[in-house]
């Protein structure tokens, strides 16, 4: 067990120096003013570019090679494939590629924070086009690398083994319902009456609120903490897990619920395998998986019923309003299931956000495959939104497709991870209320019975498993999007 | 200039990794929940161990070589000389060493932390006694390397140029007339009248206050921050300087005026040369003149009759106690210069602070040169402190020699940069005062003109002069105590 021995070690060395890096990522968002930018970007470059200097040295080829021969037990052969899968996603890239992409990235991003107030769609194609030819690049080589289509083999980074044959299924699907459901959903909600939050709720008090919503979660204090940043994230280390919010004074219902999604992140980590700390097989099985567990606090459980009325309670105490009508349960839960169709996927609703998603897949994925070129997107954008939410976005970059960070900087296959997630969180209930009375837990204020379940099936299995194989274990299934079909339309039509 | 550059770039590189630790150690220290602490450890460790393995790769001794017939400019050969140093520093102690007195010191601080409350000194010695040990043959190694005696070696890593036979001079000197200066103050102190703070003063207006006062003193909050700590300190990066503080709810002077001293350090921070970013010749003379700054920020500027006037009018304003003559002018200076014979060296005001360093001078030097013995500490503390304080600290351990954590990892040599810090920021004072009515400017809240003083004569300095050089180039002399004495006889008995 030498070389399976020297790569663990390797490995935990690696996970040591990402620490700091976290640490200091965090920190940068959370806490740096903004004159310490340019030195801490250079230090965080030469932090990266040591541990890539790690995860390519030459005689890790062989350790893989002799590692294979010495593992036997289910837990080793995880950590070996998960390792080895790190490995060569970090080496399959020219240096000079990688390199090249972050440059243009970069500048594509720096220049986009004011094209897109400008609404300057013919400046941002023109560093866009370069950031796109890059991405095609990398797509291509990662594609000669697993033999998947390039598009794929992008996917992969942050899905493994899911595959754009899988999702058109799934997506196609779900365009043939989710029209419909919207706008069955708004008719329904068209003569509801509900209060807007208006005026002054101190940041002060919505953090003391949120605060107290995190204990009702159970987050671990002596392993996390909350703070304030611009974009809310969550950040850190397993065993110290940083999550943010942003406050806006005018209201407190997004921020309360924000905090209420990064939980979900901030447990899974929290609760990841102590016994593979610092090792790939430990980590977040995927961004979708991860994704699943911020929208099951979100969705599942924190925009349920009974927990809206602990929201409720917990409101009218923080900013002194027993008797105002704004707070209610029923009040608060019509703003939490608010539908409506609009330009903008971070502010979209649980029940447009797909539509969203969906509409961003499609482009990228034939924009990455070759089939359709960087001019193509703007009217592509607004046919697909035109069809799928009944608004044009003719001329409207800003907020049709400059509206995102992702594509700036190549990030090319994340998109689908949110989707994915929703509907790994409606399964993960649906199974969960076989075994549990769920809406009783969450109304007697315990919620441990289903962290338990959370714990069991999906934070301790860290990577061990395929996602397909997790879910499988978790539910029976593999993905089976009725779960989901069935979750929206019981809460927009119900 | 190849080899010049070389070192150059390696030097940057090192102080980028540098810059890391300096921020994930003021996380910890600020930030960081208790269980964060493990993993956060290892990190550290591992950052340690490569930014060691930086500093000893075996070309740089080539490197130097060559560069040394390379150099011409002064400012070159400053920057060489400081790599040198550090390259010296971190190459001329073997491995085991350091490790073995790294170990032993880690072990005798965490007992430390309960033995001193114990006032067990039987249970302390055992660990103690290797700690000394294993000191005494780094000095005894860095002897032979040096040519100084052992404990000036020791000296050397925090006050470069300063020795102990100077030393010797320099506290004989002040021994002859502190001791009765403290006499003659506490007389004329009581019969005073003063009012002590009580009550409730909320860290949030605490907060606000200190960081009033800081704009006063035009920390860079661009470039640096105010948080709170268990032990206040001033760490991170000079392009991002964090200091710390920490608020005791039932009064305000301590906290206000550590804040006063922690941005004395954090200004000098902000203040040196950006041109020489990252090289060893950019960085902070030595510990004493870092002490000088936040001493003379403390004392010289916080302690000032004008000063303290707009801290008074500040304190009535944040406690909404304009009338309440706790925050009058006259009270404040009283309670900041109140004097007192006492057993504690971080409580000790002003004027006994310096008997309580040349105690442990005397003793260190003795310790470490091998004149004395472990087992000799608690009687001579005692006849010492009855001698300079006339105070007994026979068995009192825990207020006598055990008191600080400064020796119990083997940091002997750094205590007399506090007092050469006192020294220093006097003589700053005085010729201040030939250029400027420091007074008046105090007294004009603009206090631009005086840290401009600091900022050409001592900030932007850096390393390019050895202390000697610096304090004359500044002042016209090298070190002359009778500044500090005229400073505080002026104060105390004036």
């Amino acid at each position: 067990m030498q070389a399976f021995q020297n790569l663990i070690e390797h490995f935990q060395k690696i996970s040591r120096f990402s620490h700091l890096s976290a640490i200091c990522g965090w920190d940068a968002a959370a806490m740096m003013p903004s004159g310490g930018n340019q030195a801490r970007s250079e230090a965080m470059a030469e932090l990266s570019v040591h541990i890539h200097s790690l995860m390519t040295q030459p005689h890790l080829s062989d350790l893989f090679e002799q590692a294979s021969e010495e593992v036997k037990s289910s837990t080793d052969n995880a950590t070996l494939r998960e390792m080895k899968r790190q490995w060569l996603q970090s080496n399959v890239l020219p240096e000079d590629l990688v390199q090249a992409k972050s440059l243009a990235g970069s500048k594509c991003e720096h220049a986009w924070r004011t094209q897109r107030n400008d609404n300057d769609w013919q400046g941002f194609e023109k560093n866009w086009a370069e950031v796109v030819k890059l991405s095609q690049e990398e797509a291509q080589i990662r594609s000669d690398a697993t033999g998947l289509n390039p598009y794929d083999s992008m996917l992969d980074i942050y899905e493994p083994g899911t595959y754009s044959k899988s999702l058109d299924n799934i997506f196609d699907d779900v365009k043939s319902w989710l029209p419909n459901l919207i706008d069955q959903a708004i008719e329904k909600q068209n003569s509801e009456k509900y209060i807007k939050p208006e005026g002054i709720f101190s940041s002060r008090k919505q953090k003391s609120l949120g605060l107290e919503v995190m204990k009702l979660l159970q987050f671990d204090f002596n392993h996390g903490r909350l703070d304030e940043s611009v974009h809310p994230f969550c950040g850190g280390v397993n065993t110290d897990v940083r999550i943010t919010t942003r406050y806006d004074e005018s209201e407190f219902v997004q921020s309360l619920m924000g905090i209420v999604h990064e939980t979900g992140h901030a447990r899974y980590e929290q609760g990841r395998p102590s016994s593979l700390s610092g090792l790939p097989s430990g980590e977040a099985r995927s961004m979708g998986i991860h994704e699943s567990q911020s929208l099951f606090f979100e969705m599942q459980l924190g925009r349920s019923n009974e927990f809206i009325a602990h929201l409720s309670k917990l409101a009218k105490a923080h900013f002194s309003g027993a008797n105002n009508p704004l707070f209610s349960q029923e009040n608060l839960y019509k703003l939490y299931t608010r539908v409506k169709k609009d330009f903008i996927r971070v502010d979209a609703d649980e029940l447009t956000y797909p539509a969203h998603v969906i509409l961003r897949y499609e482009i990228e994925r034939d924009l990455i495959n070759g089939k359709i070129t960087h001019s193509d997107v703007p009217e592509l954008w607004d046919n697909k939104m035109q069809h799928y939410l009944g608004l044009s976005t003719q001329g409207n970059y800003k907020n049709g497709c400059m509206q995102d960070i992702h594509w700036t900087d190549g990030a090319f296959g994340y998109f689908p991870s949110y989707t994915l997630g929703a509907m790994y969180a409606a399964q993960f209930m649906a199974s969960m209320k076989q075994d549990l009375d769920v809406s009783e837990v969450i109304h007697s204020r315990n919620l441990t019975s289903i962290f338990e379940w959370l714990h069991e099936n999906i934070w301790t299995k860290g990577s061990l498993y395929s996602t397909d194989e997790l879910v499988k274990q978790a539910t029976g299934e593999t993905l089976n999007t009725d779960h989901f079909k069935r979750h929206l339309t019981q809460r927009y039509l119900g």
